[in-house]
């Protein structure tokens, strides 16, 4: 049996690689949200006991690679690559994590988009027999990305309703050859890159809920699946105004969905922890894969879901000469061990290509 | 035949992809150097007509891309996807070039690394069948690095002797399954993140000299080549001084080079030119293997080298912070075609294990 189809964009793995370990780390916001309890661990110190929110980003990121580590009960040394990046200029929490493992490591940039790549990479190059065992890593930090992306904390700007909250989490994930494990990865599609003239950086849920939109849509074409087939349809931080657009722009494409769930919205509570639009950051959609959706699968509370984690491109200095902002949106395929397969979807011989 | 053969850090592919088309485009301080003739284009103004440099940059990508394509003669559409990356915060120079495109997109960061990085991504995608057809881009642009990571260049600001030139030049290569073309990927090991304690950002070379020796050895160990299997090793920008250091840490290792070059002391000519210790910048490797290393090659004029782009993973905030500078090095193996592997190289079935 081939190791690999693809179809259209999406990689689909007849053998699926498995996710054998997990862990999510996050701070003080996301403590009072309603998912604290299922966090790995709490770190209620913004700085997490370091000098700076530079090197507080990586100790969340290094607390939940350990962590992830712990529950495999593998040492870094038995890693054959790790995928990971973060929203600090040059991906730096990464890069800073990164120097204390020993593990071959190719830096990803895909903004909030990150997760999905980062695991969907892992998922590729571990499903192809290019790894044994792959890690995807990424974290975010809301004093660091708010000082980096807006104005100083300090200076106490006001937020508009349309502004995402950066969460301070980290998410780990380790995928492995097919085995005895309890969730695995089916399929990934890598995303497009979407402008749709947005130049608002508070209002980045707008500018990447057409990138969202056009990877589902490829997805579905794709593998000839439908959106009932799944338990859930995650968005990684599309937050309100993000999440309703999407789901007008995929009724207009004739492809309503009524299990929509957007990470951005699960992770505070947006009525009492005044968020804005909702949670936003690398972390966002990895801290809720990681607490909440992948022990879920375990549990086969969700037999099957699709976590579509979406990234806007921008930076500070093309915000400053009036860029508008491009969107990027990452797609994985997850299911509980055992699920079985609907018989509708497409596989390489019939209408896509075994490669 | 099994497809991929991973043995410690390399992955070694039984049936090579190939290089099929690749372009170089370079800037005004380029085309006064010694490679001039061999860009596929020379645009000497540094604006490249646009109203700043960071959409400069992103034009001197587009046109290397386009000019990629055209030789290939193939449409965006018919590529499966695209890697690339750039060292402007959030990678906007790749994002801003990629969202003109309709091609599923993997951003990757690894700073001046990003050439082999991206060229290994492809690589494996389609050595590993996940895709048929990927592209790997980069580039760099003086003024929007030196504005970034240093001074405003209207400053004026006096150049140490380690300082390095941040080269204008952009690459692109396409990566098929294996079939008639003048140039093979063999092999490709990513590498792992060295930090050897260098706080100087005008002495990158001495900070990533440690992570091109890590990965250079690691190719030697997990393959059973020598360095004298090869026409050349070519490193990404260590300049003159990690140049130097780089082959002083080799041969404290028992793996002395005679055959290294390094593509920042042959962009540019260090005497005349005031580049400082070399060139440097993601382009710096991009636009020496697409202009001169490539064509070598398939005019067999090389028949084996190794490409080792190296990246120092910094930020200014992270500078200003003190913290030193962490390195990285991925190395991709290149071969003409009809050149035979050596006997004595490790396979699988030896001391490797095929996956």
């Amino acid at each position: 049996m081939n190791r690999i189809c693809r179809v259209g964009d999406t990689v689909r793995f007849p053998q699926p690689p498995v996710l054998t370990a997990w862990a999510a780390v996050a701070g003080k916001k996301e403590s009072e949200g309603p998912l604290a309890q299922e966090f790995d661990e709490l770190i209620t110190d913004t700085r997490a006991g370091q000098k700076t929110w530079e090197a507080a980003e990586s100790c969340f990121q290094r607390r939940a690679f350990d962590r992830m580590l712990e529950k495999a009960e593998l040492t870094e040394r038995e890693l054959d690559c790790l995928f990971g990046g973060d929203l600090e200029n040059q991906c730096t929490a990464t890069s800073y994590t990164v120097r204390g493992l020993d593990v071959p490591f190719a830096g990803l940039y895909g903004a909030c988009s990150t997760m999905a790549e980062s695991l969907g990479m892992a998922a590729c190059f571990v499903g192809a027999g290019l790894a044994r065992r792959a890690a995807a890593m990424t974290s975010s930090h809301f004093c660091t990305a708010e000082r980096q992306y807006r104005t100083p904390l300090e200076y106490g700007g006001q937020r508009t309703p349309t502004a995402q909250w950066t969460a301070t989490c980290a998410g780990a994930c380790l995928v492995e050859a097919g085995g005895d494990a309890d969730v695995c990865i089916r399929a990934v599609t890598f995303g497009r890159v979407k402008d749709a003239g947005i130049c608002d950086i508070n209002n980045m849920g707008a500018a990447m809920a057409p990138a969202a939109a056009s990877t589902i849509h490829r997805y579905f074409c794709d593998t000839g699946c439908a959106p009932q087939e799944f338990d859930a349809i995650y968005t990684g931080d599309l937050g309100q105004v993000g999440s309703t657009l999407l789901l007008q722009l995929l009724a207009k494409q004739g492809l309503p969905l009524h299990n929509h769930r957007d990470c951005g919205l699960l992770l505070f509570d947006a009525e009492k922890q005044t968020v804005g639009a909702g949670g936003s950051g690398c972390g966002c959609s990895a801290g809720v894969l990681c607490a909440h959706i992948l022990p879920k699968l375990a549990r086969k509370e969700l037999k099957r879901v699709l976590l579509v984690s979406t990234g806007a491109l921008m930076s500070q200095i093309l915000f400053q000469q009036g860029e508008s902002i491009p969107g990027v949106a990452h797609l994985v395929e997850l299911a509980a061990a055992g699920v079985q397969e609907e018989s509708g979807r497409k596989t390489g011989g019939e209408k896509g290509e075994r490669l």
